[in-house]
């Protein structure tokens, strides 16, 4: 039986549902517009750890086990752990998982890992491989920002175009049945290239991959923005989401205010300087097991397009001169009880 | 319907086939004892480009041409590739196929990544989510040693029980039927840390992580070494070949001369100065894509374990004083046409 709805989407008959969630973030964050929605917020950035790339895995492992808690599970209930970040060699998250006895697959999506992961576990959940699975990602800005960017104590100057890595986590585990929440289908991207070449305007880079992932769901399954109560990306920022907005009224579609950026939403842009908005595994990771999960169980929203898009480049891609591929990922989140007036 | 066997090992009904796959090595891999096993042997490290990135990315490509190629398959009819591989974010997969138009799973799982990224592409098949998949993964000695090392040009000495990272490439195509050879269970291990610290004993440090694998495989499937023709590993190396038949000799069990390891497969150890054997991604990929699937297509083996090792570490936890996560994924790989004296 195939699952495949037109060309790149798919339909999950068994609608794999969320039964544990938690999003862990640093100070900064803390202090944003959605600092009443993490499970809990750092003062150190050192989570009490020797090195930031320390603190980043103490972070994941800690956001990892709230989510176990708050869903009433004991991790060894757990069959898959489905994890990546944005470290060399993804090791926050291998650290951070490594005394779980949890089968575990790393993933690498840059910032759409939260999408690849949570869409990957519910594949997992819905071909009857699994029936208890965990997503999780996570970002640090210290360690993003001296492995990407400058030392920290070099105290470069940053460019509006800039986003600002968020300190942040996100788990989501998955089961058969017993959320409110539920994951119904699954949209993977393709690399798309817009031939980008800054690394301080990844919101540029990465809104065309946005473009083709969306509009090629909203095309496989016939829907339109209307269907969504929220069409939330991660992580454009404040420029990206302007141009993914551009590029839709040039289609002849308005997203309208249904549409978010998770790098908008999580920092006061105004007054908290960082530049276009946050980014990072670590950001829409944060957002939907934060932000996003609670307002669908609190039934503010009933059908989400979750989307996150990453920036598959290296630091020595862009010294090599190579342009910035972008890829999105995008995720149909539907409370089980539907309030009649959705699509 | 569940497909689960016992612990951590799937069942695939409808055991995905392989109908497409290819093996590109470099120069001193095709100087090895395996060399008329690949399809392409580059005289050039560089394949024609200009950094060594480049040209680990310039081969993933190839290797990937050749494998629609060999299975008389359009790129375009591909539904997913699912690749990763040492580079730092991965870049060599990405940029080797951001012009594909195919969706990109991408997926970092260090030395393991061609048993997680086949085994990945064999459950979308299984489960309904996708009829053509290839899966890819490679590294080049020279990206590698730079990276993970010292600069070539310093001319570093080596340990005895350091590994030489293979330049090589292999990708896997699967689709419902078609080919000889089929995926018929799939293993996936957990991350397993002995303690080790030496990141030039990577074989010490994965051997537990294969043994703890194949171990479960066994338990969970019933079986014994002896229902198997080969069992594979990539790449333990010859010393971690050693270490992990002692460890099921001590817990009573004989893998016998069945037993392989991909590092030791490929070179000549006693004349190519190799350490204890190849290691990198491209390793276990190049093998199975050029000797093993050749040697069950032409019968000499009927049902093949491949079980590829990775080591989880980044030269950053290491020079933070930590030990080396490791872990295997298993495949069991099987010709249509059993020869009857198989279990």
């Amino acid at each position: 039986m195939t699952k495949r709805l037109g060309k790149q989407t798919l339909y999950l008959p068994s609608a794999p549902a969320v039964v544990g969630y938690a999003a862990v973030v640093g100070k900064k964050e803390g202090e944003g517009p959605l600092k009443e929605r993490f499970d809990y917020i750092a003062e150190d950035s050192y989570f009490g750890e020797k090195s930031w790339e320390k603190a980043e895995s103490h972070m994941l492992k800690q956001c990892f086990s709230i989510a176990c808690d708050k869903g009433g599970l004991p991790p060894s209930s757990l069959q898959y752990i489905l994890a990546g970040d944005l470290l060399n060699q993804c090791v926050s998250s291998s650290f951070a998982m490594r005394d779980t006895e949890i089968p575990y697959l790393g993933l690498y999506g840059a910032c759409s890992t939260m999408a690849e992961s949570l869409s990957l576990g519910a594949l997992l959940l819905d071909g009857g491989f699994a029936e208890r699975v965990c997503a999780l990602t996570g970002s640090h800005f210290c360690s993003a920002e001296r492995q990407y960017r400058f030392p920290l104590e070099y105290g470069g100057q940053r460019t509006p175009s800039s986003q600002w890595t968020v300190t942040g986590a996100g788990a989501v585990i998955l089961a058969p049945a017993g959320g409110v929440v539920r994951i119904t289908h699954v949209t993977h991207g393709k690399i798309i290239d817009a031939g980008i070449k800054d690394p301080s305007n990844m919101g540029s880079a990465m809104a065309p991959a946005a473009f083709d992932t969306i509009r090629t769901h909203f095309r496989d399954t016939g829907r339109t923005p209307e269907d969504y109560d929220a069409i939330v990306t991660g992580d454009l920022g404040a420029l990206g989401h302007d141009i993914l907005q551009a590029l839709f009224r040039s289609d002849g579609v308005e997203l309208g205010a249904r549409y978010m950026d998770c790098g908008v939403l999580i920092y006061d842009l105004a007054a908290q300087e960082v530049g276009a908005g946050g980014s990072g595994c670590g950001c829409c990771a944060s957002v939907l097991g934060g932000h996003i999960l609670r307002a669908m169980e609190d039934g503010v929203w009933n059908r989400v397009l979750f989307a996150a898009t990453g920036a598959l480049m290296s630091p020595t891609s862009s010294q090599q001169g190579e342009s910035i591929p972008g890829i999105c990922h995008a995720i149909v989140l539907e409370r089980s009880v539907s309030s009649g007036n959705l699509g």
